[in-house]
């Protein structure tokens, strides 16, 4: 409808983001959010395919949009909306998937990573433990992306056959019903150059999956604890040290000024300054970053404040678009 | 919520029906509705994955409708509406999908008899052809019962699976969630004894694959062609006639009073009644049974009749109860 071009993000719903994820995912699409018509969206029945504990289940997907608005999301800006507030995502993923060969589904990474893992594991059913959630997954991201009309749809690398297979999808559908309604087909953004990538407080790449992650709103004593626990070797304080193999020299180059940085690099390489004093000045530049966020996200977080009315606004905008689509989309195949 | 107990029916929405469906299914059905409380969907869907014709499928789900409410479906008694006028089912099968393992649609008959068939024709890949709308059906119909929270499924015995399934998905369900709400678990009604199947004009079993129906509600015209078209020997009008062999009495006697049945098993089996006028007596009963409600079925079928009102009433009674259903299935797996 609009002439200008959208852009689509769905978020996973797992608990509350790290400074990982929060440099890598979320400070660039804020970024994109200044200066494209986005749609930012939370994923929550995805999560359902793995997280069968309601109250957890709950709690992440609150603590993942408050995490967005508290690091600046503009809600007036840009439409957040949960996922499960759109229905008719789920009636176009049942069209979809009448136009879905199940050969292109066999091909789907994440199912094969599956099937691959099985094997791996000697089990005899490569299938065992699959759930039909996971392997309709790109029949519903195509959903997801298909029924906003999105034009661009940011993703890491390893995402690409997302945005293949839902091309592949809307083809298929154009195809058979084009002459009635095309869906515009969808292409995919990719990070330019190398992403940043953070290592967690045990020197390997920051992930849940290693508990080696700083979360974004630890409570200041918590943070400050978290700093002072991240492994160092014994080189005295007076010691030259490298600031290229030291985790809270990368991870404080992340988030101070340039300056700041090579001030810090210079008195490292010097000598004199003890991994105590590197640690202590990571925690002011984290908390100083992160600290005004933290009290947002505190006040969204807590139970009676104004994170539901927001989401619900951004879902009024997301439906009216889904609305429309599927509207198109029934009269096109024959169901209105 | 009721006390009373809920049976719920799927009709397929492949074009107007034809006898051998008025006798196996439709008259069936139309007797049970004066007893139990009832709610009959039009599977509009599911004929989406096979017709891929917007007017076909368009015009098959009002022909199936009206012929329904015509053969005397009471829309105040039973709820009538499309599935696709209910879209609470898609989200509810999505949710159903995630505690769903594959290898139980692996083994669902209709996906593996396309397997089988692509073997048969030396086909290699065994999922050529089938599209993740036939793969996911189990899961689709599941949710169709489920959101009714519907006690008992009247089914013909080849469709037994569907009801295992139905019960096998809502007893995952119960046992992650049934803390916090419980599917009723749904059974199966198979037909008593033996079903009546119909010869088609050719002898074999009357099924539109054959191309050998009579459809219900034919012009009188055509239905007196169709009906002297049936092939009948050249055994001469004074022979004697075995009634038990013959297409045209068979059919008779479905539609016939006993009285008229036997009277004419007797003239036949005397000698002196020739095929012609046993096919004349059959045209006159088919007419006197389906003339008024052919009537009726023209005026539904109009495009300015109230065919659309009833079946948006009907949706509107079939949302409301999903739409409680799905509230409490949200509420128990944490997405609310």
């Amino acid at each position: 409808m609009a002439a200008t071009k959208t852009y689509l993000t769905g978020i996973q719903t797992s608990g509350m983001p790290h400074i990982g994820n929060y440099i890598g995912a979320i400070k660039p699409a804020l970024a994109a959010a200044r200066e494209h018509d986005t749609l930012y969206f939370l994923a929550d029945y995805h999560s359902l395919n793995s997280v069968k504990e309601p109250e957890k289940l709950r709690s992440d997907i609150r603590s993942v949009a408050a995490t967005w608005l508290a690091c600046g999301l503009d809600p007036e800006r840009t439409i957040l909306y949960r996922q499960s507030s759109v229905p008719e995502v789920f009636e176009l993923a049942t069209i979809l998937a009448t136009i879905t060969a199940k050969g292109l589904m066999n091909r789907a990474h994440a199912y094969k990573a599956a099937r691959d893992r099985n094997e791996a594991a000697g089990v005899a059913d490569l299938d065992a433990g699959v759930n039909m959630g996971l392997f309709n997954y790109p029949i519903l991201m195509a959903a997801d992306i298909l029924i906003m009309e999105a034009d661009y749809v940011p993703v890491g690398r390893d995402q690409v056959q997302h945005i293949e297979y839902t091309a592949d999808i809307a083809g298929s559908f154009n195809h058979l019903y084009g002459d009635s309604y095309s869906f515009p087909i969808p292409k995919g953004v990719f990070p330019e150059g190398e992403a940043s990538v953070l290592p967690g407080v045990d020197g390997r790449k920051m992930s849940k999956s290693y508990d080696n992650h700083i979360p974004l709103f630890l409570p200041e004593n918590k943070l400050k604890k978290l700093v002072r626990r991240i492994p160092t070797d014994s080189t005295p304080v007076e010691a030259p040290k490298d600031p290229d193999t030291s985790v809270p020299f990368q991870l404080l180059a992340q988030f101070a000024t340039e300056e700041h940085t090579a001030a810090t690099r210079k008195r490292l390489e010097a000598g004199g300054m003890g991994w105590g004093d590197l640690k202590n000045e990571l925690f002011e530049v984290l908390n100083t970053t992160f600290g005004p966020m933290r009290e947002r996200y505190e006040e969204l977080i807590a139970p009676d404040s104004d994170l539901d009315d927001i989401l619900e606004a951004g879902a009024a905008r997301a439906r009216e678009r889904a609305k429309a689509t599927v509207a198109k989309v029934r009269a096109a195949v024959g169901i209105d």
